[in-house]
């Protein structure tokens, strides 16, 4: 059972964010809230959502899985403007989702969640934290998407860099101190990511966002950030991309 | 003869709404005004619209039928605002219709006439009549214009529905009597109708107009808008699609 | 040796301009400021643009070359807003220009400016000068280009024209005394010239700018228009289309 309402853009930034990996997800419904876990197809990064009750206008749900079409949730919330509220509700009977967007109904089946697996999320012991506005980043990869298909992320004790070196040019996003929202780091950490991964998943963040980067060498980069106010978080895993030189 | 100066949005209302049927358009000037009528190349639907000489800023005119590429409409009103006047004047004898916007002076041929017919409109005595300003549909056909190629128009004495049922989702736009303009239906009526027709249309009516949808079912449906402010009018016809279940 | 800061709106304009003719080009430098003269490879249309040292917020520099890919600044002019600092510096072990935008560093490799010739600009006598705000031309443009692949510019001691004549249409931007900024022409003249070199470099002058055109009978047409606040000029040539008729 799950009926709810929730702001629209709150729903807009959960499919935005879980789209860069997947296109059908299977949302875990309890009745604390919603959480979401999957890897892509390629299994090179991963995501860990919860959304409390709390991040609702009105909620009342008992455990179930909705596998969803997240290309089809896109379209119901592009009829809605930001502050607008949509309505949800579980139809068992015929496996389908019914969401209301002002006058508009859209009911819409669910996908069959048997193939989705339930990934395990690694407990990783990365040595660095860097807090950033993503703002900042975004900037970042705009200048380096087209340099090169990597990019290597570097922190130190005096602050965060972020480097593209492609074969005739190269983009650096330097970060001292000052300008980052806080920096724990007591060593010279650097991983290589690729850029298509990272650049998806930094633009699909929200403008305004402070995100965490947390870091170690040649180790994956775990991104963890707020969604809804604080009512929700994101931990995004990437795994490196190992240098041979 | 033909001599006049008119407001581009007027023009482009008139244009929009033109286009979604045909791309050459016989324009009957009379010293009252405009008429046109046209039926797209496969007779699915049908136009009538009237343009008063009072919608004019200026207006001098003899009978005369006037054939225009409606692209080449569009390239000249894409050169004004949306208050400037667009000046037409008739060049009887090189057969050409000049337009004259700000400094610029735009000289096209007039395309021949003779092929283009003069549709009869059919008088239909349609049962139910749905008046509802134009947003209001625009919305809905957004939302379902992605789930099938035809969608249901149905009203009752409580209100109206427009339904688009696919394979795997369904939409629909539903309006009590409390969001409609006007009711006058006292029985159960539907229709169905092709998509791509109806959603062309809706989107091609200017935001803030009320436009009345005649029913009967499985009757054709004539949308009846006024343009220009109320110096002019449109009358839509479009064939139904006839349901085998 | 090069280092300089520049307003990111002003390099913008230069990259603009140069790049209706060229992909890459040769950059003059010198301790007075930028030179910059480039035909493009059919030999049909000539630039010659001067910046002065006093355009930038910061400049120093000995005589060098720089040998520029203009689609490279343009990404990194796309990292800024219209008033942002660009800051530059010759990286000349390396072969590279430097360039900072806020916290992004862009490192670009110099291309070879050996091929590139020096072009030496023609000395014409032109016996008319109108000199018009670019809008003026830019509104004319966007009502011609589709009609024909010529443009003729006319003019006579009452006013200005730019008339293009296709198959079925033709439009005319005519521009009497009153409108132009300034007009210098005792005889009529006119002559033609290619509708996309000249529709690409007024769409690429900056709105506000006045343009002076310079115009003789059958010969090459020059624009003559200043860039960043009078502190630079361009001269723009481009050679006329002979008509037989």
């Amino acid at each position: 059972m799950f009926q709810a309402k929730l702001r629209s853009d709150i729903l807009k930034g959960i499919v935005d964010v879980v789209s860069t990996l997947i296109d059908e997800a299977k949302f875990k419904i309890s009745d604390n809230g919603i959480q979401l876990k999957a890897v892509d197809p390629a299994h090179v990064a991963m995501i860990d959502l919860t959304l409390s009750k709390d991040a609702f206008e009105q909620y009342s749900a008992a455990e179930t899985d909705l596998g969803l079409d997240l290309e089809k949730l896109k379209e119901v919330i592009r009829l809605s403007k930001s502050g607008d509220i949509i309505e949800m509700r579980q139809d068992e009977e015929r496996g389908r989702l019914v969401l209301m967007v002002g006058n508009v109904t859209r009911r819409m089946n669910l996908v069959s969640t048997e193939g989705m697996s339930d990934p395990k999320v690694p407990n990783l012991t990365l040595p660095a934290r860097i807090t950033v506005t993503v703002d900042e980043l975004q900037r970042g990869i705009k200048a380096a998407e087209s340099i090169s298909d990597h990019v290597a992320l570097n922190a130190n004790t005096e602050g965060f860099e972020m480097v593209s070196d492609g074969d005739t040019d190269s983009v650096s996003l330097k970060l001292p101190k000052a300008l980052l929202v806080d920096l724990q780091c007591s060593e010279s950490i650097r991983s290589l990511f690729p850029m298509d991964y990272f650049s998806t998943i930094i633009k699909a963040i929200p403008s305004g966002t402070n995100v965490s980067i947390n870091l170690g060498n040649d180790l994956p980069v775990r991104l963890d950030f707020d969604i809804a106010g604080g009512k929700g978080s994101v931990r995004y895993l990437l795994a490196p991309r190992i240098e041979n030189d």
